[in-house]
């Protein structure tokens, strides 16, 4: 499979250009029966989109998404489904600057050394616009994980160096992730957080952040050792976004400083079966973030994503041109300043889609 | 691709439980005309073998491989390539009291959960005597990437809380890191673990570390955007492995703290050439770890790779049995006290595997 | 993968339905600086719509592709390019008495079988529509070969039962091919076909044939033993066209009652060599048909692919409605009288669709 | 994934060459709670062995398989599942005499186009013997379709240009297949063969054959369009063994020279239900051979497959040598005469392998 599809059973494929004709995804095997419609891909999208906040950039296109197949009467067929958005805001005059220079943090110079030359207009395939295809598919896979009572919630966990409240902290909150821009879930640290960013802005400069995700209704048994384990596939799907550089699962980083006896999460007695073989389990902690062994514990599955600054900043930087001569480079146009806020829902489609798809294969775990 | 296979067009596929009669892989797309002996798996698989020191099991098998297919005269045909160990320590008996009762911190239960019945011979396939396999092939992937230059080395960076020193502290040698059992970099830093570590193993403990990773010599331009980016596939392979929470390349985490001033690795003037169109390129800093855009940049390629701690230990812990009734249970029998040290080996062969595929992935970028 | 992609390097996805908004493809894997503009897909599907002749359907779309990515000025990114055709002729009431109603020898019923419901206009997914797709993800990959020096032609050898000259009898001519609207590469032979499709029509009946098709300029070498040999990957590629029955390579079904000695094409003595190891080979016949051992010997590639009658006939069929209840089916509406003449460019571009794979698989093949 | 797997969910992985340490094959996404036994592999490659009969070679090796993972107590595990036989019967020294010289009919050259060298001991991986993998792997695939009630059965059904009689001829009988060395269903035909056969064997000739096959049980609604269709599935699988030049379903290549009232099968009128929305299907006829657009009907699967003769002949036949010289060579050793008779327990594990695959696939044809 070439680069640009994801997954096995439920499979993505992306494509499109930041300043091409149009961006879109091919989901092929969602399974027939899915109620969808358009509203739910542009729902979808809107949360994407840049809001008025301090983090995102102003570049602001509709997004209008347009279903070309796959779908009957608002059901799914089980035929690919394809879906498109135009790119309708074609500044590609603010690139032309660019085009024989690298940007310092961009893929820029990569592409080039990979393909021969690029589309240097807003980074082409490299850009951020491509995500916009991963929440529409998210959108579809979104709508299957209804079905099993799957929730997907992620946030801003940490901004320009200052963390958040947690799920454990009274502060945290679900319904004020999307109450402020920075998808912070306190009131009082998205205020502290913006002072912050602010005050970066006015340096030309940029922040990196945090994105914690929290699902549940995961179905125990979810997961394809050896190499196609639950947390595994998150890590592949979490790094494959743009301007990510870690990612952590349960007590994570944390674990690896922490003995066995604190780290282990015990079983809790039950009356449930899962079947006439095995009872149900529920853990009496889940420092495992919901994963051993690479199978779904039942646990909610909790992670966080580290994301560098974004690249593009105001303030000069030292860089080369083509002819390998050393020049400035001072990125203006429309940029983010924290990628973070509207990484979250980027993170939670990235998940959808791993999920449908270890779902759908687990169908196949047993012989009955 | 069913969970047990790795890769594209260098495609490994593992097989084996822990007290089944072997374990073994099988190398499918590898070259023709690598030079490949048994010995030179053989020596990899010496090195994840435990050692004498305080980390390690002490259970101790010769670990014998035999090379069934794909080489003719000490040379890969083409064909795949399949490696076979017998396993010759079946103490199965120490595994009895465990067959109905769920150890915590392993997939004793979501292994059940999955398939409805598991191997509990230790573990079964989700055991660590798995990673066999993968040091196996990673060790003829190895063969393909030293014909590219490409070296990589990997260490214990940190265990039981303690943080050893780095590349970039002088205490730092790769020569010792073969020269205490811990694989840690630093005589004065693996005593002072080893230390902790005895303090662990009295108390019946265990303790988490991470492991990290430099790689030089990677061509520029490998990685398959947008899902199979470098870094992406590096994830995937590095939360495969047992017991991985968390996976960070370049600065990392840290990075999700920094402003874009201070992450940003600027590029330095060249004479040199790529091509007509593309100048060669170095930078200035590393922040990015060699991946810029999921595509290598011909830095030293650096992650670290979390571990939780062996969940394996002695000391008495809450769970459940078969009936769903609360239970104690003590693990006993031959265990790691940490698996960080054996876990260097693997880590290696795990980016040979993933470095292989990309760069013969890389040779169909372009049209000449 | 899901169904609806093909190829491991050089990936083509599609999608769409015959009166869904558009049908289109995503390639995924062409190399970079592969010269391609709107023009090359627009000239491949004018080729594949239905002309003025006797077998050919009356629908007649513009059939007018759109690239939405992948391409910049004129060369392709090495990012995935998404084609897309608008469907403008919906005469969608023309199928409301299909809706509940299964034609013999389509699809309508074992559609239902697997998704529980289908679109029923014009046959959903299983139309022939759908090999538009096809046609114009070939014409991309058709870019590629021609830097490669291979020329893939096919033709309509026998319909309704009439053979029509071969490669080998003086009537056989290439240019003849598109000379007349039944592909048939003989004006003699055509004009007999004609006659005899005439009088099928009248009758209210459709017919039958077979496309051959030779590929020169393969590469020796090319074609993945064991299980992607070059015959299988081409097997596949032709009984996925819907209509297809049987596919033969070189002598075929005749080879089967033949004796070795007559079958065996012996090899030519040469003074070229391939390397220093290996002479160049040609051999004195080719009834292998270019391949051996599911490896291209660089002879020409010869197959057959053998089409059922067109299944919609005007004539009067029993069948079963909705209810189970036996009924009556007459299929008015527009289509093909023969499958052969249209299938003609679909042989070509699923034969060039894996020629394009298999040449960029075989990069890796050895070390250097 | 590389040339020398097959499938997408009950994937295998074959390996080994003619002459050397071992050949086997891991199975991997077999569902747990299987039962297995070495003894079900064991009848299978009993049948695979060269009988006693006309047509087939004198090598006699016992094959035996060891499992060496994925099974527990009888039960599969869900985890890959890996079988062995050694070669027993090294008779090297047969071949040194073909180390030099490429043998007409044979891959020797293209192996050495693609490969660069080959390993020339009895066709190394090109050999027939490869197959017995195929048949180990189908072992399991047959335990898992017994459990809904597939049953497939091949026989030879032409040989030497003498066609056998088919299964609406009274001479025919399933209970005679085994009942003769070349597996002709009808004893009289077995006769007549085998006294065609001794006269080519006489001549230092070989003969070619078709071999064809009949599954009954199949699901309707398996087949994943429209590449994974299943005719394109199992034209895939068959055109993969080796010897093999042709496949035709149903009414194959005379569907070609059919008119559509001839060749549609009507639908008959039927009180079951397969849904509320979908009634159950059976046709008056089966001229499609069990598949419409590439989704399975329910009716028996049928086809046929068309093996050239066995290309090593004692005849003289022209060739080439290293040198690229003209040379004569006569092929000794131990050859079967035709390959039909053997290939049938081979037909039946790759459609056995084909039909597991798509039955795990099509659980995720609906949403329930």
């Amino acid at each position: 499979m070439a680069g640009n599809s994801f997954g096995t059973l439920f499979v993505v494929t992306t494509f499109g250009e930041s300043h091409g004709p149009a961006l879109g995804c091919v989901v092929d095997g969602c399974p027939a029966g899915v109620s969808l419609e358009a509203e739910h891909i542009r729902a979808a999208l809107r949360r994407r989109r840049p809001g008025a906040g301090i983090a995102g950039t102003t570049r602001a296109e509709p997004d209008e998404p347009e279903i070309l197949s796959g779908v009957f009467e608002g059901t799914t067929l089980g035929s690919p489904i394809a879906i498109i958005v135009r790119n309708t805001s074609h500044r590609t005059a603010d690139y032309d600057a660019l085009k024989d220079r690298y940007r310092p943090g961009h893929a820029d110079w990569t592409w080039e050394a990979k393909y021969g030359f690029r589309d240097h207009r807003g980074g082409g395939r490299s850009s951020g616009r491509e995500t916009l295809c991963r929440v529409a598919a998210g959108a579809v896979a979104t709508r299957l994980l209804d079905r099993y009572g799957v929730v997907i919630r992620a946030w801003s966990s940490a901004i320009a160096g200052i963390t958040a409240a947690g799920p454990d902290d009274p502060a945290f909150s679900f319904d004020e992730i999307e109450g402020n821009t920075l998808r912070v879930p306190s009131r009082r640290d998205a205020e502290k957080i913006g002072e912050k960013l602010k005050a970066l802005r006015d340096l030309g400069d940029s922040a990196g952040g945090t994105v914690s995700c929290m699902v549940t209704g995961v179905p125990p048994g979810i997961g394809e050792p050896v190499f196609g384990k639950l947390d595994a596939r998150l890590a592949s799907a979490m790094l494959s976004i743009g301007a990510a550089k870690g990612v952590e699962f349960g007590a994570g980083f944390a674990a690896a400083a922490s003995a066995g006896s604190d780290h282990n999460d015990s079983l809790l007695p039950t009356a449930e079966r899962l079947s006439d073989l095995v009872p149900a389990a529920r853990y009496a902690t889940n420092r495992a973030g919901g994963v051993l062994g690479g199978i779904a514990t039942g646990m909610a599955l909790t992670f966080t994503v580290a994301f560098k600054p974004v690249p593009s900043i105001s303030r000069a930087q030292n860089t080369i041109d083509r002819s390998g001569a050393s020049c400035a480079i001072a990125v203006e146009g429309r940029h983010d300043l924290c990628v973070a806020p509207r990484a979250v829902p980027v993170v939670e489609a990235m998940t959808a889609l791993v999920l449908a798809d270890l779902i759908l294969l687990s169908r196949s775990d047993r012989l009955s």
